[in-house]
């Protein structure tokens, strides 16, 4: 092969720097899911595509990557009148997965007698999607989804609002913010305007928000068939503003006259109250927040950061989402961890902190001396739970030296023979070009 | 969908359960490659099928899961005539990864200007094979693959020995064997009982010593074209056995004629002693150990378990692995761990540490009492590391008790009203049934 390799548009390499980084984010949301009960599982990347087909509308159809059936598939078939879209069903059985929930969602109904309820797992793994390549989408990302399936109880949203904090906590992000919502507030609202018929014209429209002026919002609800007199009665709640106690009381008396507007005002005042008491002021209530909404029935969160333009977390309440593969009525609640966003804002902040990228704590320069014992020594110290390692071959020392510094590794440490007859490792901090020597017993307390 | 859901066959769900003990097993062996200083890398899933194809033989090709080209892939194309696996190319340019091998090779020689040689790696992916699924083998599978490449010091040789004996200590396996040899003792031994025109056949069959009698392998070499004469001058070596002393010893005498042979036990020699030196005594010295051959160039590894008829991690030395890309000379050794195979033993030996399955130490009870106070306190317990939670639901006690044990949590803590009021949380042990009361703050300090 002549040309240089390649790999597939929109799929990506990850080299030891960005898979440090990428570890450091998955491991703090893996940490912090598991503190608070939730277990692992994992799916196969392909399933077959009847679990798939139908579940993301006919743009997200189009957007699968199937899998050709092995062997002969022609076998037997007759495809010369064949067009690409009947085709496919007939030489492949299988796909990749486009996201967990489905996965997700099928696992818990084929799986219903093996699995406690409440259901708290989650799921960090790789999905594909035949979106058109462009700055932060790809066709391969990971997603991390946290759900509990099986409880309406609010205290789940209060669980999710906890991991969500001490997870920006953890990544040193305290600067954003979790909105929350309720689909039965948007309810409550079309109904009150009398545009419950429009109600997702109404959602969508107000969605934009805060991406476009009222005037063009308050347009394009007129367009979508909402009529006049309801973008007028809207209007005061386009303008809200405000603590969350001021959002709330101007909502009880604007939903006054909505049962299930006061339903899902209840459900948001009882989140509110527990983040208060928890101190998480990060908090906002946000009546425009919807989410694409069809899914969500209850709580609708999103995370946002100042510094990027679309969210970096977000979930909600969904009453049926085992319905589609037959088993109705299991109430779920739960959220998505944006790895890749998550990823540009610590970047684009400068908070990924220096020690993520530090793999062995000590490199032992190399002379073709001592080999034996420096053999032992890393053995000592990896038992001491110190990541070390010798160069391996006896190469020219500056070559070794600039190897321990492209792998952020903090220390260089010195053992010939001469070193060997004097009981003592030259011990060289790489940052500041310090040198220090220490008896071998030294080393293995200063590294550990 | 009226029929219970299904996954495509050979492939696999992983539940909490399963996923704890896996998880064991990949963290371990995770912790040892980077006590050594290896860096993880990911690839993606999908290759471009030019990059995998012809890598595996024939046989190989026919397992690697294609992807079709998304869109309208037949546009243009006439198809009437086709057959399936000309069909392939013309519709299908992606595959899924057969290997962690080829990958790694695309990888480094594509991206060899960011990478700092000697280049240590480990790589823990899934990988996809179209073979015909049967107990232990599975269609969707793990790798775990760790190598050094950019190097040819036997040093790297000592490491990987090293990174075998601390994973199967960690994971409470002492003992397995591991098994050492090199092709240049093998292309020595065909060179001295001339036989060296067939190397291939030769090795292939004294692979075949651990599972065949001794005239059955002497049979097959006879068959394979090896002279009566050769196979009587291979005789006493398929008789050998001992300490690796002895074999060495013989083998010195047997190989005094054979260059290539002498350096062979050279390499060995030097592995054997420095394994002594740090009292790896796990390690075999097996001269017909040969593991397909046509890949390595130096060391041949293999680890088995008594318990298991097969390798469960094996590698070696390859010379040329990123030719096949037009980078020759990029000598790399590296090992392989068979994550399912691992998990095979540890279960049927019964070594999965009970302590694995746990994932919340301490189960809340809920009586819709004291959620405030419970909320804050399960703050507190996982800022000190504890990992905890509520039962979401004020369902009856026993419901509650049941959860706490199928998810293998310790401890069940009640805190209601009364005792709120003294200032107490009741903690029972759900193993012993022991329950005690303890103040809030010595329940932190107790479960931390």
């Amino acid at each position: 092969m002549a040309n240089k390799p390649a790999i597939p548009k929109g799929t990506r390499d990850f080299g030891p720097k960005t898979m440090a980084r990428r570890n450091y984010i998955f491991n703090s949301i893996k940490k912090v899911f598991e503190l608070h009960g939730f277990n692992p599982i994992e799916t196969p990347a392909m399933e077959l595509r009847e679990t798939l087909l139908g579940k993301y509308g006919d743009e997200g159809d189009k957007l699968i990557f199937n899998v050709l059936n092995n062997g002969d598939f022609l076998a037997g078939k007759d495809i010369s009148q064949s067009q690409s879209a009947q085709l496919v069903s007939e030489i492949a059985e299988k796909a990749l997965r486009y996201d967990l929930t489905v996965p997700f969602a099928r696992f818990v109904v084929q799986n219903r007698n093996e699995i406690q309820f409440p259901f708290k797992r989650y799921q960090i793994q790789p999905v594909w999607r035949a979106d058109r390549p462009q700055k932060g989408r790809y066709r391969e990302f990971y997603q991390c989804d946290v759900d509990i399936i099986g409880s309406d109880s609010l205290s789940n949203e209060v669980d999710l609002i906890c991991i969500v904090d001490e997870v920006f906590t953890r990544l040193n992000l305290p600067e954003i913010s979790i909105k929350i919502n309720n689909r039965k507030v948007l309810e409550g609202i079309a109904e009150v305007i009398g545009a419950s018929a429009q109600l997702t014209s109404l959602t969508i429209a107000l969605d934009k928000l805060d991406k476009m002026p009222v005037e063009a919002v308050e347009e394009e609800m007129l367009r979508n068939g909402i009529a006049q007199e309801a973008v007028e009665k809207l209007r005061p709640l386009l303008a809200l503003k405000g603590e969350n106690a001021h959002k709330m009381q101007f909502l009880r008396l604007f939903l006054a006259d909505s049962q299930i507007g006061r339903k899902g005002l209840d459900e948001v005042q009882y989140v509110l109250d527990h983040a208060k008491t928890l101190k998480i002021n990060s908090l906002v209530f946000d009546v425009t927040l919807a989410r694409g909404l069809s899914y969500y029935t209850g709580a609708i969160f999103e995370v946002v950061h100042p510094a990027l333009n679309s969210s970096i977390t977000g979930g909600g309440r969904y009453d049926d989402l085992t319905g589609i593969f037959g088993l109705p009525n299991l109430s779920g609640v739960g959220i998505s961890f944006g790895a890749d966003r998550i990823y540009d804002v610590l970047e684009a902040e400068n908070k990924f902190p220096e020690s993520v990228e530090q793999s062995a704590k000590v490199l032992f320069a190399n002379f073709d001396e001592a080999l034996s014992e420096i053999a032992q020594l890393l053995r000592e110290l990896r038992k001491a739970d110190v990541a070390c390692e010798l160069y391996p071959d006896a190469a020219k020392l500056k070559k070794q030296f600039k190897y321990a510094e492209d792998k952020s590794i903090p220390f260089l440490a010195i053992l010939g023979n001469d070193e060997l007859a004097r009981n003592e490792v030259q011990l060289k901090n790489i940052q500041t070009g310090e040198q220090q020597s220490l008896s071998i017993q030294d080393l293995i307390s200063y590294l550990s």
